[in-house]
């Protein structure tokens, strides 16, 4: 599934293949469009789809498709809503929802929508704050420079502006990107799990494929539904095979510019990391799962997220497992140096770039555990610790002047980190001890049982004695204990006895320490010299090019095709009828009742599934797919297998995205679900 | 812990450092320890260290250590007859064992035992055997003269008498091994889990280190004790630092000779692979494990090898993700190809060895999930899947010529068959359903939900349905049954209407077609090639090196060394007053109260366990260790995390041997244990 969850940007531009690219919305190759499929974005085009697209902040895509402030996106970039209004009797997941009247439309309490409205570059500004600066000076800087540019954009409606500072070209360009905010957004309507992902984990990143992926939220203002001026109307028939389709989202993160030497250290460190430690979770939260129905309802979301980064990040892995892979990137790389090298300046400026980040990839190498264990936490996997960072180094920060704060407490951020932390989504004990003790077991096996912080950390306690001494006494779960010490500030977290706010205290110097080791030795230097890579590909490529994805607006153009896989074609549409014949009775390979009791009323042959050539990658999920009139034709939920390594490039011959067809939806939304009062809403254009 | 349990031997031999090497006993380096130790072995000195020195068959090793059959290994190494001989109300694992008269001592149900007694040279009649064929032929006629050899050493001893064609230096050597086999053994003593592996998996692979990892087995024959001429006698004082010990074991497998290629598949492919199925498996395991004390007691063993493997193989990937070894693999491929290509006859024959090799990395690469899953049976984990096809083939392949079996079922290898399966020790259907819904779930996420074999095993179950349906019908947990569906024959097979006999029977075409294209495509190609290398190797170091290990008995000299960890000295030693400093009261860090209520007594001073340089790997727990007299100094029990490496190559500043000191068995034996008359039996020389 394309949703952005488990990776941080890293970055860098490529050479154009037909559809490849995920361009920002200033600058779209209207040329090659042009040229390929005789079609130029109008501005007036490009600002409609701009304003009509949206960004969950918690890492998806999505679009508005009514006046009344109607958002389509995928069922699993809201299913987190669906778990958190669920009960032990109500299960949403399961049993899908419909709000009949707007009355009934269930609040989200962790959704932030966002609409981008304005990009200004800022880069001018951000290069020179920092020019001259190394490591941790430099750090500090950019950091100073991105608080001061964002309070600047945000001004007063801290409640309704979002902006944030983005990093284009790895350096290359820095731009301030302006948001709507709504953080009042509620569910209107969202099919069972067994029809939004029928197939389950087996059929993720797999076509053919029979997915009603989607979920229908509304954003709200003032309490009323928002009155939204662009949105996009829905297409009546969808697109042709061969037909020119554009997909509007968010990327979460490309890594196709990475040099060399951070490419092995993903592939050996940080990617063999991750799926060994995925997997481990994987293997408990499955059985944890058996233990009860209310286990599997409580542990399901994770679960979910959890095999969906695994099958995502293991095709990563065996991409970069992929010589090809390999010699064309030290080939790119290769040539840019003796570019550089060629040019006296150049190389005077630039040349040793290459060798800093490989050297700073050898630090990291060393750090990567306690960094990730200790400042990453992964050695404390629990929502309790989650609110607990948050209020101490919440209120730490606070206290400083906004320049001065770790960039995740600066003023711009503080809605976000407030809306998490006053959520009213349910906490669940059991699961959170079960995930923390394993947590804290993991982080004994790897900083080992001999480790200060280590032994800091457990004392005489086993994880799980640890783990469920601080559950049982926490006040965390509740929002209003969390909410008076978010409003008590400094004095109100020193006086608190909570346990986990108590440990959180203690370990927050050596989790700092770690933290500023990174940024000095790792991160600056990373930051530092991608930049004066950009600067070379720039000298070589012009910005003809697009950025890696960086979770911002971004605009694919493709069409509707299948591919060929070995012998066989696969061709690009599946229908509703297929559904049926794979239908095999046992989860997840069980269409819902819903589906069977009107299966004679439904149109067996309408398209359900098709692919696309569309260049996308996780955060994708939810974005709307539109033809050349700006109408939705389809939702983007997932790639195929082989769209696993567009982290690192795109193959034309096999890359495909997978979308919800704009006439399965039509077609299901009264005749399944009875939601035809919603129908005309998306339909009253 | 050492023992060998997870990878199947791969193969060739390497530069000699001090203390480097696993010698066969045919060929010692008499003049390299002469040199550095002034110690020259007799041919009496090496008999009775052959005689002395048994294996396990099931992957570890132990030696006789009285003249009425005691014998001596890990804890980890006999835990399975412990887990075996356990009910849910009398737990050995936790609570230990000692029989205080010979009546009490409880058979093992599965433990083989071997004695080397005779090795001879068959080199020139496999070769010839082969000489000329590829592929499939080679592969039947190697099967076949090596069925002919082993039958005609056992002749008609075969329950006393057992025979391997070992293939050493990847091929460079044949030899046929004549062991006596006893298969009548019997649990003597065995400390506490607490106490055998105080520090549990946190401390494993680490030291120091504080295990009492021993437990006394006593091999029987005709019902009564083995009388046994060549035994160890024990050691008043065990080793001091720096003085020369010698590991008699049976080291499992290295790959310290695999071309550069070979490395790569086992990084990219084989190491990737298991390392992700072991960590799943794992976190289903502690789950399961959390579920009930039963469940734990019956999940104990499983977990423990799926972690201590994965711990094994984690250490050897890193060491595989080193570009200073695989540098110097290359470097030593390159120049040995060098050397080959100088000389015009060298070159004619063995130059494409290299790439033929490479070739057939290739097709492993392709075949090896589909390999792994139908016939490795890692898609159908379960004993009542063993025991079925244990049946099912052994029933077809025993109608045949001995010469033209499967391998493992030729006549020589038939009673340690037999004894598997006619085993008395318990199934657990509970557990057995998880492990194997486990297995079919990731068959269909590897394979894929629309793979035919995987369609024509789930049909239109999933597989916790299959898994269940499976287990609820089979009688194949009962050992009657086995025996007499084995007695039966190939028509009580067809006849049978066990679900599982039905499923294999169904299943094994399939299987047998992989099988036989992974002979052809892969193994042999191997073989052959790997023969031709191995003869460039003698052309170009003569015979003065020791072949990789291949689980057969090999001898290593070292020396009592601790190691530099960074800025500290590891001393060698141990004490047993460290092991109360470093019990937290928390498992794993909780030593027995047995240990607890007899404190004051105990010589806190005891050395406990100690490091030294021989090279050993998985395959050596349970090896003793002993001096130049030939007197037991330690009980191997593991290697220290920088012997993880040791699979590839030996670093003799930081690769380490782990052993309890002969001493602190004495010291624990009486005074925690209560064995006085097990003390006397070892003291009786």
């Amino acid at each position: 599934m394309r949703f952005h969850w488990l990776l941080a940007a890293l970055l860098v531009p490529g050479m154009g293949m037909a559809a490849e690219g995920m361009w920002t919305l200033d600058n779209l190759p209207k040329a090659k469009m042009q040229a390929e499929y005789g079609f130029t974005p109008t501005d007036a085009w490009i600002k409609r789809t701009m304003l009509g697209s949206a960004r969950i902040a918690g890492g998806c895509s999505a679009s508005f498709v009514s006046k009344d402030g109607l958002v389509m996106t995928n069922h699993h970039c809201a299913s987190e809503c669906l778990d958190q209004r669920s009960t032990a009797t109500k299960n949403l997941i399961q049993d899908g929802f419909l709000a009949k009247r707007r009355e009934e439309e269930l609040s989200c309490p962790e959704i932030e929508l966002n609409r981008l409205e304005q990009i200004t570059d800022v880069t001018d500004q951000v290069k020179s704050a920092t020019a001259g600066l190394d490591g941790a000076a430099f750090k500090s800087a950019q950091n100073a420079i991105k608080a001061k540019l964002t309070s600047a954009c945000v001004g007063n409606d801290k409640e309704t502006v979002r902006c944030d500072v983005v990093d284009l070209y790895h350096g290359g360009q820095y731009q301030v990107y302006k948001y709507h905010r709504f953080q009042d957004t509620r569910l209107v309507w969202a099919p069972e799990k067994a029809a939004a992902f029928f197939g389950g984990d087996p059929d993720n990143f797999n076509f053919p494929r029979y997915d009603l992926d989607i979920t229908m939220l509304r954003a709200y203002e003032g309490g009323k539904p928002a009155k939204i001026e662009n949105y996009f109307p829905f297409s009546k028939n969808g697109a042709e095979e061969g037909e020119l389709v554009f997909v509007t989202g968010q990327p979460g993160s490309t890594q196709r510019q990475l040099t060399v030497s951070q490419l092995d250290t993903l592939r050996d460190v940080t990617l063999v990391n991750t799926l060994l430690r995925l997997a481990e979770m994987r293997g408990v939260l499955e059985q944890y799962s058996k233990s009860s129905p209310e286990a599997a309802r409580n542990a399901e979301h994770m679960l979910f997220g959890v095999e969906n980064g695994y099958k995502a990040l293991r095709g990563r892995l065996t991409t970069l497992q992929d010589p090809a892979l390999m010699k064309q990137k030290q080939d790119e790389e290769t040539a840019l140096r003796k570019y550089v090298a060629q040019q006296p300046a150049l190389q005077a400026k630039i040349g040793g770039a290459w060798d800093e980040i490989a050297a700073a990839q050898q630090v990291y190498r060393q750090i990567e555990a306690p960094y990730g264990m200790i400042e990453g936490g992964r050695g404390f996997n629990s929502k309790y610790f989650s609110y607990a960072r948050a209020l101490v180094r919440g209120a730490a920060e606070r206290a400083k002047p906004n320049g001065e704060r770790l960039p995740e407490y600066a003023d711009a951020k503080l809605p976000e980190v407030e809306q998490e932390l006053f959520s009213t989504a349910p906490v669940y004990p059991e699961f959170e001890k079960v995930m923390l003790g394993l947590s804290f077991t993991k982080m004994r096996e790897i900083l080992g049982a001999d480790d200060a912080f280590v032994k800091r950390v457990l004392g005489k306690q086993s994880p799980d004695q640890l783990s469920a001494a601080l559950i049982d006494h926490t006040k965390l779960g509740d929002p209003a204990v969390r909410k008076a010490l978010w409003q008590g500030g400094r004095e109100a977290i020193l006086k608190s006895d909570d346990p986990f706010i108590k440990m959180e205290l203690a370990l927050d110097p050596p989790a700092r320490a770690i933290r500023t080791r990174y940024e000095k030795e790792v991160e600056s230097v990373q930051q530092k010299n991608s930049e004066l890579i950009a600067q070379a590909r720039f000298a070589q490529q012009g910005t003809s090019t697009y950025p890696d994805a960086t979770f911002t607006l971004r605009l694919s153009y493709g069409e509707v095709k299948g591919w060929k896989e070995g012998d066989k074609q696969i061709a690009p549409f599946t229908t509703i009828g297929g559904a049926f014949e794979r239908d095999t009775g046992a989860d997840p390979f069980a269409l819902p009742a819903s589906w069977h009791a009107v299966k004679d009323k439904l149109n067996l042959a309408q398209r359900y599934d098709l692919v696309t050539t569309n260049d996308i990658i996780g955060g994708n999920s939810g974005s709307p797919m539109i033809n050349r009139n700006g109408e939705i034709v389809g939702l983007i939920f997932d790639g195929n297998i082989h769209s696993l390594g567009g982290a690192f490039w795109y193959d034309p011959r096999f890359n495909r995205s997978i979308a919800v067809h704009s006439g399965a939806i039509l077609e299901t939304l009264d005749k399944v679900y009875g939601g035809s009062a919603l129908k005309q809403e998306i339909l009253a254009h």
